[in-house]
């Protein structure tokens, strides 16, 4: 056994250990230690190394040659010329797989593994005295999380890269299955390299989902096999648009970097956009619905937006065209999941749709039991290509809907929902407004808004998210249906814009409580916080200042009570 | 006299015409016209046109040409196609001053005139046949505002760029001469490039002002003549300096912008950053003083943040030193104007120096006595060098100072306080925290605060700012004290990363209303402000989203009323 102490204290000390996600175990020393000029990462203890293994690798090669990150001291690391020019030179990180399984599986087969199967453990050991480091795991997702431990171990000085907390063991884990990060691309669309750097980013940090909210009622940007239409009237404009290949790129993209692509049609609301080339499914297109609704603040509050429209759940020909879309857009994807939404059915769209009236006395059908049957052909449409859906917290809470049990439930409402779908035996995603919701607290989207308010005031900071207990009022029995959480964009007031500083460093709270659980201290994560953000920036991602750099050379300086 | 009519709903119109400001007087017609592709802008008709006016124009073709806005209509122009392609072209501007003085004075050095000598007015009418346009103005400065409005007017679709809404007749000058921006590049460090596109994006809707709060506690980056160990060891690092150099290249950028460069040196508080060069001058210095103001609630709502330290205003050597500084810093500026400061003074600084106390006993003086006595010096000398001082509020209405008459007093903790600076005789600049600061509700940057609020919470929305009545409150003979506002940018949380997106497109509503004056409704208003964000997109400049572009295509369909 190795001798490991769990740090938290450690960690304040200067400069900063910039690990992110804190590794569950770890243990280091106070020893210069420096990169060889002819730094490698050896790979070649793995018998037919996949692609994507030699591929990370070499990222890592890249990072650690171009990073140049500082040390966010004061002296930017001046003071350790010295020691480290007298340091020992590490040559090698030899890299190798626990298992001798004669086929090793690529990092992309197993980031799009279920998540009960997902492997991202690793164990990572630096000697002080330059002898090889090794990193091991029991798969190569796991040799990819410890590879991007290790890029976070190295500041630059003056053309080296050095730790001085030699030696380090470090056996790391997650705490929970599934950290992700949900973007929107309906409300405004993001080009495909705007996706992919953030998949570079979610990596960073250990994140292993894209949830992708794709298509909604304002746009169709998904180019869905056999429903071409969809995209070609629905799409903002013809450049505004996810190609099969576009789509495959991103999917294979995001597994060569530990992420599993879980995209989402939500249905049966949220789906006007379909009115432009299937009007005939959808109810209460776009015309009149937002006036009406409107004028009832109970159903304002409701945070319906315009354009109305929903799937005319009672309609056979309907149930069989969803299921068929559901079906083929899942086709586009490697994930075991697909999302199908439920979230915000609005009554009053079918109340005034007089062909879903019609419909539901012609069954002798309650609108739930509508919804119920609607779902429960949805769902097993998407089994029986090999999908688990993923529905939000409505579809288990507000109606009653008959789900499978291996059905992943997203609470979104408020976090105080989380214990009411773990009461129901469900497995719960974490993604509630009131922690992980980032566009919140910027002012209302709505025009003629005079107060500007938006309805999940105030904005959520970083440490709100970093304060998130994932079990909290969960009993010890419970505690297995937690598969873990995200941050979320939805983007009525973001695009590329404003993409990397609205999500970075803040999406990160999150990919820390659920890869190292809950509990850390504010006051310790934020020198660690503040080293990622920069290291992003050196990165080419635009990660915002959380303090002045004044506050970010002086961990503790600018604190409440230093 | 022109036939003028004053509009606002005529600007709902589908498509919605692009200008921001708004012009004070404008009709406009409904006939297409189009830009020939040989469009030229003629100065020919000014004698000696200078340099910067020659430049501007050839900005402004380049914009025609490279802008490539589609109208933000669902179709995004399709269906003006052929009213295009049947519409006269329009050949050529036709630029000349009114006056015929043999003298014309470039943009940038109209640019830097005292306030009350400013012209930035301009006449600008466009015949809907096709013959030339003209831009008459009575400065250069004002055919410059002229030009940008000309590049507000086209849209692109398919090669041509094209308006719907010829003839146009603009008689427009601004309502206030003050319209400023200010940025603080103390807290965070902003690289040239970055302030220069903001210049531009400055310039874009008519600003005339970068208020540049260049130091304070936190880093000293200006190279000052005759004091470069402030910023070699105030700084940051020796990259983030702005040197003699870079103050000249952007203060010459600024001004061929038509904006003048009012730089800040805030005393006597916020100057810790003094300190690490010349400790006698500073009280306090960083040790110590945030545990202990922050054992006191009221100081830390003071706003108070490390590192603390503020000028000897009792110490003589410390009154001469900082005449010197500011004299030698306003060197570096063409503007007429110079910021001194003045806000947020600890007293409790003062108190525990006891080299201040002993002074104060020594020469009989008062706290307030020896700021006023500090003040007088300061300003004196700006004034021999022909600088008028510009200061915070608590100057005149916190501490019994003497003030010139000209003084420009910036308000800033509330604009409940704007009555009393006038009252007392002042021109006061609108910058009141609870509408212009653009940094509050996200979150605050104190570490160790687990509310993660910040004081000046919530977000202030454009909404907001652009229901400012700069006028409130006042009698109207107190109206010509009012020289006009700004937003401002403190950057404890914001760096290069953030600034396009936590800056634009909401600092544009403040140009508007020191422009055009107030009373604009929001919700007229919100289709030109996507348009103007969206050329700002165009033009490299990362304005963000407002609303989804559903929204956006369609002016009103997304408003609470609608």
């Amino acid at each position: 056994m190795l001798p490991l102490t769990v740090l938290a204290l450690f960690l304040t000390l200067s400069p900063a250990s910039a690990l992110w996600p804190l590794p569950r175990q770890i243990s280091k020393g106070s020893t210069a230690l420096k990169l060889s000029p002819s730094f490698n990462i050896k790979l070649s203890d793995i018998k037919n190394a996949p692609k994507d293994l030699s591929d990370a690798a070499a990222r890592t090669s890249n990072y650690l040659r171009n990073d140049k990150l500082q040390a966010l001291v004061v002296d930017r690391g001046a003071s350790s010329a010295e020691r480290v020019a007298a340091a020992k030179s590490l040559k090698t990180l030899s890299v190798s797989l626990v298992s001798s399984s004669k086929t090793v599986r690529s990092i992309s087969e197993e980031a799009i593994a279920p998540l009960e199967s997902r492997v991202e453990g690793y164990t990572l050991i630096i000697p002080a005295d330059g002898s090889d480091a090794t990193l091991r795991a029991n798969s190569t997702l796991g040799l990819f999380r410890g590879l991007t431990t290790f890029e976070q171990l190295w500041y630059e000085w003056d053309g080296s890269s050095y730790s001085l907390e030699a030696p380090f063991n470090i056996v790391d884990s997650p705490a929970y299955p599934y950290r992700g990060f949900m973007l929107d691309t309906a409300r405004n669309y993001f080009p495909v390299a705007d996706i992919k750097r953030t998949l570079d980013a979610m990596s960073w940090v250990k994140i292993n989902t894209l949830h992708w909210h794709v298509v909604d009622s304002q746009s169709f940007p998904l180019q869905v096999p056999g429903f071409l239409e969809l995209s070609q009237k629905g799409a903002y404009n013809a450049r505004s648009v996810y190609t099969a290949s576009d789509v495959k790129g991103i999917v294979d993209y995001a597994a060569a970097r530990g992420i599993d692509v879980v995209a989402e049609i939500d249905t049966p609301g949220h789906t006007s956009a379909i009115s432009k080339s299937f009007p005939e499914h959808i109810a209460c297109p776009e015309a009149s619905p937002w006036t009406q609704f409107a004028n009832d603040p109970s159903l304002i509050t409701s945070c319906t937006e315009p354009p109305a429209g929903q799937l005319r759940l009672a309609n056979p020909a309907t149930v069989n065209f969803t299921a068929s879309l559901l079906t083929s857009a899942a086709s586009l994807f490697r994930s075991s999941y697909f999302g199908t939404g439920g979230d915000e059915i609005n009554l009053n769209c079918y109340t005034q749709d007089n062909q879903t009236q019609s419909e539901l006395t012609a069954q002798g059908k309650t609108l739930d039991e509508a919804l119920d049957a609607f779902t429960q052909v949805s769902h097993k449409a998407l089994k029986a290509v090999g999908k688990t859906a993923v529905v939000w917290e409505e579809m288990l809470l507000v109606h009653p809907v008959t789900l499978a049990n291996d059905t992943l439930v997203m609470v979104w409402i408020s976090s105080d929902n989380v214990a009411a779908v773990v009461q129901k035996g469900f497995q719960v995603i974490h993604a509630a407004s009131d922690y992980f919701y980032l566009d919140c607290g910027h002012g209302g989207w709505v025009g003629q808004n005079p107060l500007g308010n938006s309805w999940c005031d105030p904005f959520k900071t970083w440490q709100k998210a970093y304060s998130f207990d994932p079990l909290a009022n969960l009993t010890t029995d419970q505690h297995h249906l937690v598969q873990g959480g995200q941050h979320l964009l939805w983007t009525e007031q973001s695009g590329p814009a404003n993409l990397d500083s609205i999500v970075w460093p803040r999406a990160a709270t999150s990919a820390e409580v659920f890869w190292s659980g809950s509990g850390g201290d504010i006051g310790a994560a934020l020198p660690r916080l503040h080293d990622i953000a920069y290291r992003f920036n050196q990165r080419g991602v635009k990660a915002i200042a959380l303090q002045p750099e004044w506050c970010a050379l002086r961990p503790g300086a600018c604190d409440l009570n230093a």
